[in-house]
């Protein structure tokens, strides 16, 4: 009897905990605010929100809130990964989750949003949960103020972690995510992962490496014009070097992508025209892992610095996660 | 204690109801079918998906089943519009809906789909649901079997009614559709509204006028140049006069857009690049119905045939729904 | 024997004035510089190439010298339009043809020309020859300079004039012009006509109306959604109203186009995607006028502004130019 | 005297001489008809424009005669590259130019050419020159017709050669090409050169390296995105491995281009979007052979095999040209 309480309680935070919506913004920490401006504001033409000393709130054009945060420090990093759930009673159940789980959690504020639940995930992951948002007019009708590539709107995030079956199954079962592809080898196991809350290919995509560490986050374009708009201006400002990998398709999600490296190194996709998963009977597909579609449908190889390279992330208590080597190792075949 | 329980049984039938996931397929009846195939798969480039004799079954790329049925029949009209729902106790709450307000309704199939709820909403609209349909493998990878534009997925339907306000609330109350935008007038009566259960700016569209009939039927397109590219492509064939309206960008959803009518005047839209409304307080965007922004942010006039044509619906004892005129006169004031 | 002389002699300077390298700068008056400038800089994203009190010299990114003057005036107008030469043997030529037939010439300066000559063609209209220009580094490749639609560089210019026939022939005889396209009426009388010197479709297009007068100017434009951003612009900046006509392709010239007016009325068109001419045996296209294929391909009908408006130019002693009524009355079928 | 009168010939010669259009078509012979149909029609969607036992004849949507034919034979090669010239006197220029400098010549006829100049010129490469052409109804404005990713129009050809001085300098003085941009290095020899008749960047590129041989032979795109379309057409096919290189931004020619094999290795550049050269002031744009920005403005390393490999060339007399190696070796910094 207890045991079946326990286990409707559980059931029923789970029903709570399962209602994020969407990935929704991060804050990355940046050695040189002054550099990170012209790149992000200067030649990505993001929008600048909300401004004060030492930290710039930026924003796509659709986007109603800011998305992401550059924060002036001493080291470069992420502080945590925010995601937007629906109900108060939402962060009631991720509060008793994190309780039954022993995951540190604590109430923090931060610009538009008073009320933060941030805590780390089993995989060390500086997670941020939050119902309320201040939303401002977007710009996604103010053509004449788009800058540059005009990107629109957060799509989704990137985690390294040596883990990538665990952690899939964690945000499956305990946060509602379903997974619309995966990467496996022969024998099974789990090379990387793309769960999603919101109807779309993922909010949250996981790929193996030492970890965890941020890979990348990714923008949403208004068409493949756009990122090669960002080539040329990238190319055009005289730092094509900043392109990390493409312009391609993904096999993974089929998406037009670019990969950018911002002054510290972090990593920024741009990102577009991937497809719609809202039916319950969509099946996840399922790749192997040397299949070279996979990545790329077409498109130059990957260069090595793509895979192993990434953002580390705040702990809990302040310093870096440490992190965790993978067992699974090497590298698909088609690697540079 | 009866009513009591009767509300809460409404309750439950209505969360039940509410797990509609998104506007799915329809059928249209036409009276040329070799004339319809060289219009929709030899200019559009919709991909046939089955054959049988008077018919033919259709999708765009990325659709894993029939998005739009063509019948040979004596004469042009829209035979269902279909939802795909979540669950069987979906479709259990709907009969219970349909019995509850006395909305005919009856037990069909349809290629692929064993069980389609056939009824007609209390606005004469003939609707039908479903759970269970047979998928097919996708095309959306398969580039070079694209033809024309390259029709990607089906995007929504827009119905005219001479009662979009209680329409609105009907699909709201009843199914938890959600409105995106909206236009009134200065009176607050509710001209048109955009309503979505999806995350996107709609699922169902309606307009005002005589109804009820098919204003239009949507596929998302990838990008803004394969719009321009079926522009091209009817011209190439010597038949831009299928163009009714467009190209051009809509205020309201901000989709770049075009309208084309096929040999029988069922009108089709090419639209994309809208926006996303998965968050729980996206406030309904309002438009005043003479502001010249809601229809063309920018664009030529609209044709009053536009205005003033839909396709007929089919009655639920056959023969085609009566059209009730709308107390709603006028035009907007940028039409030609 | 003194009549073969003049023979042989008028044939050496023809082919000296044939030396007509393409169209090349405009200078329009305008009444309100700021104004000008918000449209031109701030919409269109022209770069300024020089700026002095009450006049901006501008030119697109590819242009290596400027190809537009607006000069601050109490009246609007067009003060000339120049063609760049190959030597200055064709300027003597062109001084030799003007004395011959009479026509008033002046030699002139202008910012970066030291040496322009200025003649009335015998159809009124100023028009300017040089050979020398400073030229200036282009911004081809400065992408992340590139601002709004992205204008690239001068592509034509299109003159109204009751008399296309006679104007189309004087500019083929006396400057080795070659018809790419024309139109003409069953009676075989030219409405119509596009020259060019440079292997594109035209450096000038002529079309029949009260004239002389300057229909508009053409700047070439990347591609076709380049011409979108510029919709999307003049939208978001609230003033749809500017774009007069497209986006649409034209039969004539298979250029996709948008025609836009400028605060004094003055018509830009951004053009692009036609074809070379440079082949000996090309072959004038010939359209009949009632041919709905010929002005548009495909787009909305053209509205009686288009065929109705143009600017004013400047007499060679001052003052406007006093326009001439054409015989030719009438409109094609396609307009509203 | 008679060294005058030679002069004065030669002179007379050379202006006839140089009076050459543009590049116009080549021959490639291929060892497997139909796979090569596969890819040049099935997937490039180039157009048939005559077909016989053992041979295709394609052209582009704008090209109005053949500009590519297929020929079945043991072995893959060039049979030669055929531009077009003004008039029939050139063609006696040319002749006379053979005899001077002992260049082995003969008239040949081809499929709606009936009379052909073919040559050998001085460094080996089998070039042929013709007036005659008959012409067909281009498919530009059929868009219904178009198919893949729409090749518009012959733009230029790539051949590689020991000494790119030499044979630069050679076609400037005999033929009257001019260089819009080349290649040096720190000692002033010239690794490669980009060379124009026809007023756009080049009609000819010679690139260093063991000659002579077929570099690339490419076609002019409507826009970027119907290069990204071959991409995803080819990637589609599940033959990514036929892209070599890109897409990508040229430094030289600012070119958006894509590099293609066949299945006998004959390469294909698909290019877009460079500029107009036709001013006599225009001054040829030199790059240093290590300025990374020179081969990309933008994009991926360039592969090892872009530089080494080529298609070998027929010899006048049969079999193919014997290579000479060049003196220059080593290759730019931006090679995987």
């Amino acid at each position: 009897m207890t045991e079946s309480r326990q286990a409707s309680a559980v059931s029923t935070q789970e029903r709570a905990a399962a209602d994020v919506i969407r990935i929704a913004h991060t804050v990355f920490t940046v050695t040189d605010l002054d550099a990170s401006r012209d790149f992000y504001v200067g030649l990505l033409g993001l929008n600048v929100l909300h401004e004060e000393p030492g930290a710039l709130y930026l924003r796509g054009v659709e986007d109603r809130e800011w998305t992401l945060k550059l924060e002036q420090a001493p080291e470069a990093g992420v502080r945590h990964l925010a995601y937007r759930v629906r109900t108060d009673a939402c962060l009631d159940g991720l509060v008793a989750l994190a309780e039954r789980e022993g995951l540190p959690y604590r109430w923090e504020e931060e610009l538009d949003r008073p009320r933060l639940l941030r805590m780390q995930d089993p995989f060390g992951v500086p997670v941020a949960f939050y119902r309320e948002s201040r939303t401002h007019r977007w710009l996604l009708q103010d053509y004449h103020l788009h800058r540059g590539p005009g990107l629109q709107r957060v799509d989704h995030v990137n985690v390294m972690t040596p883990d990538v079956g665990s952690m899939m199954a964690w945000y499956g079962e305990r946060l509602g995510f379903r997974a619309s592809e995966l990467t496996e080898d022969e024998d099974g196991r789990i090379w990387a992962a793309w769960i999603q809350r919101r109807g779309g290919v993922h909010d949250l995509a996981m790929t193996n490496g030492a970890g965890p560490r941020l890979h990348h986050w990714a923008y949403w374009m208004p068409d493949a014009m756009s990122i090669i708009r960002a080539c040329d201006i990238l190319a055009g400002a005289r730092q094509p070097e900043r392109i990390e990998r493409g312009p391609g398709r993904h096999g993974i999600s089929n998406a037009f992508f670019l990969y950018v490296r911002d002054p510290d190194g972090h990593r920024i996709e741009l990102y577009t025209s991937d497809y719609v998963t809202v039916d319950p009977d969509f099946e996840t597909i399922r790749w192997q892992r040397d299949d070279p579609r996979r990545q790329t449908l077409w498109g130059a190889k990957t260069p090595r610095s793509w895979f192993e390279e990434g953002s580390r992330m705040e702990a809990f208590d302040g310093g870096w996660v440490a992190l965790t080597e993978s067992e699974l190792k090497g590298m698909p075949s088609n690697v540079i």
